[in-house]
């Protein structure tokens, strides 16, 4: 996805956003607002928002000193994740569709903000959040939730590479990954984190605190940016793209920023933003399992 | 009420729907915003947010050649506004309290968007606006809504200076205006409006076509910021200022902008963003009286 015109107070937004993440007192973030301010000109349109992420929190990083401002969000995410892991397998468990639950799931794990919500509340977010998944997909036009190709496309595929987002989220990935090689043991699942922090996205040792090096193998894709452009990514992310059957693409920053041409590509996430609903052609908070490519 | 922060990226989104509502193409937009952009390193926090306005929408006239970019929308409003007038006279003559009534409609008169809608849109979100604010005054603490207070102050002041906020809503106070004036015909009101077209703030020409002229002395301010900074006010606005018992200022912009210490100034407004909600220490969407000076 291209950046619209819109995304640019949003960057400043996002900027103000991981300045005060870092910590940085209202000099520093104003000192932050202005160098994303002069940077604002150089912005090409065809690059994907994502690209401008990775200027806005490397800047953030560089006048902060904080190599991580997301560690410690990071880490209740990952620990919040995990005490929910027997109730959510439990409910893939009874679930009609298995399948469908699991995916259901790993889209609401995207959506979960577990920065400033105990135990308790992500719960209660969890719960509202599958209600409304469900309204929302019974009323979605089957382009935007395309469940039944994914399941047809998931079961036959033998390599899937599975891009993860958030930290949190992966607890979720876990559960999704698990169901797909339930009744096919065989079935090779690649889990590609980024390479470098970059705000709450998913890195290997969160793969591994998650648990899913025991179930897919668990690689960096070489990117630092809160996305993933194939062009810029390792040449091992390369490889292993080129030798999957199809892609899972998690999150709208992996939505925005990952095309393939050559695969069936399924991007689950929630639209979070008017501009990205816009380019789906959806509102924005709909749940979306969309499908593209060959 | 200082700039704050996140101000910044709001300036930008402003910006943008001003470049649009000028009728800029894509590219012109770009250069809108990069050009601000540019201005932001520059921004003092000291100043008000409606001086930024100010350089924003200034920018955009120069750029785009449109003198006026909301001329359209406030003819529209101007016109859906004095349908309305009947109606909301009778409101207010069948009102327990004619004066409460006349007020909570001369802020509904703020909230109105009148672009986007037909007639009988504007008196369904009316209807709604007076619902939700008599809701909203229900629950809010007297210092928010310090009616009682006006009332009194408005009652014994022989001068009120009234300073307009945007065109359509002109005509709702000129139905608190002619409340004040209904046991005190004598009673003097001076009708402040901005000196030259700024976003869709009501002018002369606006304040004449709501009648406001035969119940007020309708002056210019001598502002051409979306908001009024007596400073920067023509000599003949202060003098009539100085003049005047109390003060009645509407809109956010001029709560942003506005302040008299020795004066009773009551801000007639709805918070609007949450940055102002967090100045006034109410939500967004508060419906706000709120008594300032001595």
């Amino acid at each position: 996805m291209e950046t619209y015109l819109d995304c640019i107070p949003c960057f400043l937004k996002q900027a103000l956003e991981a300045a005060r993440m870092a910590g940085a007192d209202e000099k520093t973030q104003k000192t932050i607002l202005d160098e994303i301010s002069r940077a604002i000109p150089d912005i090409k349109l065809s690059s994907t928002p994502p690209e401008m992420g990775k200027t806005i929190h490397n800047l953030v990083k560089k006048i902060t000193g904080k190599e991580d401002p997301y560690k410690e969000i990071k880490d209740k995410a990952n620990k919040q994740a995990l005490k929910l892991y027997p109730d959510l397998k439990a409910k893939v468990e009874s679930a009609q569709d298995r399948l469908r639950m699991a995916t259901e799931l790993a889209i609401a794990g995207n959506i979960i903000d577990y920065g400033t919500k105990n135990s308790l509340d992500v719960d209660d977010e969890l719960e509202k959040i599958l209600r409304k998944e469900q309204e929302a997909i019974k009323h979605e036009k089957e382009t935007l939730f395309n469940f039944r190709d994914f399941k047809e496309s998931a079961r036959k595929a033998k390599i899937i590479m599975y891009i993860a987002d958030n930290v949190g989220e992966t607890v979720f990935d876990l559960l999704l990954i698990e169901e797909l090689k339930r009744n096919d043991p065989e079935k090779k699942i690649i889990y590609a984190v980024r390479e470098r922090p970059i705000i709450n996205d998913a890195l290997k040792e969160d793969a591994h605190t998650s648990g899913i090096d025991k179930v897919a193998e668990v690689i960096s894709s070489g990117s630092d940016i809160p996305g993933t452009i194939k062009e810029e990514c390792s040449e091992d992310f390369r490889k292993n793209l080129e030798k999957s059957d199809i892609v899972i693409s998690k999150g709208q920053g992996n939505f925005e920023s990952f095309t393939d041409a050559n695969k069936h590509v399924y991007y689950l996430f929630m639209a979070k933003c008017p501009i990205v609903a816009k380019d789906v052609g959806c509102k924005v908070g709909d749940i979306i399992l969309l499908k593209k490519g060959d």
